[in-house]
């Protein structure tokens, strides 16, 4: 794709002024390139419709001469994570995280053991434990996130990712990440945009594996904060986490927090449910070329099958604009060759 | 500096278990390339200690084989803004635009007439309007700052800057900035430092106009926010700002918007009052090799001179802080050749 882009640049320079034949040449580069089986650049993506439109896309946007061409420094990315870069079956993995230090916590806590949501947790009743909805969720999340420095609190993160498995799959949790998304971000950066993660997820929760895992840097990921206070002890300052959430970055949320953390608009934005939908919204209003991408999870084989009635990763109301507005769906059974790197091929 | 840097890394390879001589290297270098005239990036600085600090610090920082060596991707430098980039006096600049901002409001906010903070700023009386402290202040930035969208109120501002001027300087705000900082800030990017704004300052209010002024990109900017509500308009999506200040980017608040932004420690840190102090005692406790600079405001001729007893840009324990540690103090009189870039030199 490099050396395509780099033959439409020498186009561009001579069309100008004919950007219709400029998005001619685009197209056919992109139909050329999607053949060329050595060089491209997602392998695991099948030559669908879906796949077609990123490279339109990158073509179009990287492209000088072309009408939609977006100057590098524009070429924001965002990805939320839970089932767009990872999964999120059975539970959200950070979920996972606050049940396991729930347990490693309760020798510390037995006012637990008669104590709900953690009596549930205790017992290994996990839908009892997440029956309280939204408030049970956060007590859960502020007793195992606050009371530590940030410092602790990554070592802990980076202590459980690496030895904790996931139930299915009997991998790290960072196995279980997709990889026709992996080359995708891979792709995107090659061609001079920045990949943010745009998650609902804590944002040092996702920091502490992020770069190791998808190449992208503690400052390019967006997430749901809690608040910090600065200490100065003998042996130096510190943050201290405080049991209290700060901003929760999800539905609504999402722009909010692109707008708080990048204060740019992205111009391509992949999400998979109705958390996304705000943040597709938005990415699409923003005029210009746009890329909004939604993951399908349509693949109960090899990873799941879920939508409009799924308690996570619920798909329903941006499934319905999707289609309305002809954002791309990815059918991950039909559009993914493989899902997980340790697929076989 | 980037052919001296060139030739240090060729001689790093050869002495990577002599770091002591690489230092006596990189120092030789430094004072070579100081004592060049014609490639001195740092021109407006005097050849004194504080230059020196600076040149020594990315010299040992940037060259591979020298113990300080800073990979690329740790190279963050954090710089305060106001007193630091640019001026604070009389008032700080965006109390400034507040100011104008009541006066300009006022028709649609008859009650202002007869309630204070607002009732003073309208009779011109400033000192009456701040006397209220932080909440009359708090209440003149959201009656200010809020009821608008993030696309109007960067309009706002864009508008108000570009008309608005310094009292003093007969000048727009934008041309009061710091000719030795911005030298500062392109000789950092040039050796692989991302540069960012840490700033007490709105982040919104900073990002309409730093990416021209400084050349530092939105997402590099960290300030103050406000609540931000996403709604969907029959003629699109947008973000409202609402009357809420939801982080003060401030004192202890600078580490916590640090590690909340960027999530990296700065290794090297620019502040002028003792709002930075914390955000220097923060980048001085990372380890390895760190810079810690305080511009000391000594020049009354030039720009003003203040420091333990101001109300503005107070600089007091953070200056026994900075003598006590050897931090870098910058006498503005003394080590700035030229204040502003419309100084004559």
């Amino acid at each position: 794709m490099v050396a395509a882009n780099e033959e439409v640049r020498a186009s561009g320079r001579t069309i100008t002024r004919r950007p219709c034949t400029a998005s001619i040449i685009v197209a056919l580069l992109v139909a050329a390139s999607t053949a060329v089986g050595a060089n491209d650049p997602l392998p695991s993506w099948d030559d669908g419709a879906a796949k077609r439109a990123i490279l339109a896309f990158v073509a179009e946007t990287t492209s000088p001469g072309a009408p939609g061409f977006v100057p590098p420094a524009e070429r924001i990315a965002a990805f939320d994570n839970d089932g767009t870069l990872w999964a999120e079956q059975p539970l959200y993995f950070q979920l996972a995280f606050v049940l396991d230090r729930v347990k490693a916590l309760a020798p510390e806590h037995p006012e637990w053991k008669q104590k709900q949501p953690f009596k549930a947790v205790l017992a290994g009743d996990v839908k009892g434990a997440l029956a309280g909805g939204e408030p049970a969720i956060a007590e859960l999340v502020t007793a195992t996130h606050a009371g530590m420095t940030t410092e602790e609190f990554t070592k802990i993160v980076g202590d459980w990712i690496a030895s904790a498995r996931h139930p299915r799959f009997k991998r790290p949790y960072t196995e279980c990440v997709y990889q026709p998304m992996l080359e995708l971000l891979g792709y995107l950066r090659a061609n001079g945009f920045k990949t943010y993660i745009v998650s609902g997820g804590g944002v040092e929760f996702i920091r502490a594996w992020a770069e190791r895992v998808y190449g992208i840097p503690p400052e390019q990921v967006v997430g749901s904060t809690g608040v910090t206070r600065f200490e100065l002890r003998p042996t130096g300052p510190v943050l201290m986490r405080e049991p209290k959430i700060e901003f929760v970055n999800d539905g609504p949320g999402k722009p909010a927090g692109i707008n708080k953390f990048i204060g740019r608009r992205p111009v391509f934005t992949f999400g998979n449910s109705d958390g996304d939908q705000q943040m597709l919204e938005w990415t699409a209003a923003g005029g210009g070329t746009r890329f909004m991408g939604i993951v399908h999870h349509t693949d109960a084989e090899r990873e799941w099958a879920y939508d409009r009635t799924s308690h996570i990763g619920k798909l329903d109301k941006a499934l319905d604009e999707a289609t309305a507005k002809g954002w791309t769906v990815v059918d991950m059974k039909r559009d993914w060759k493989r899902v997980f790197p340790f697929d076989d091929r």
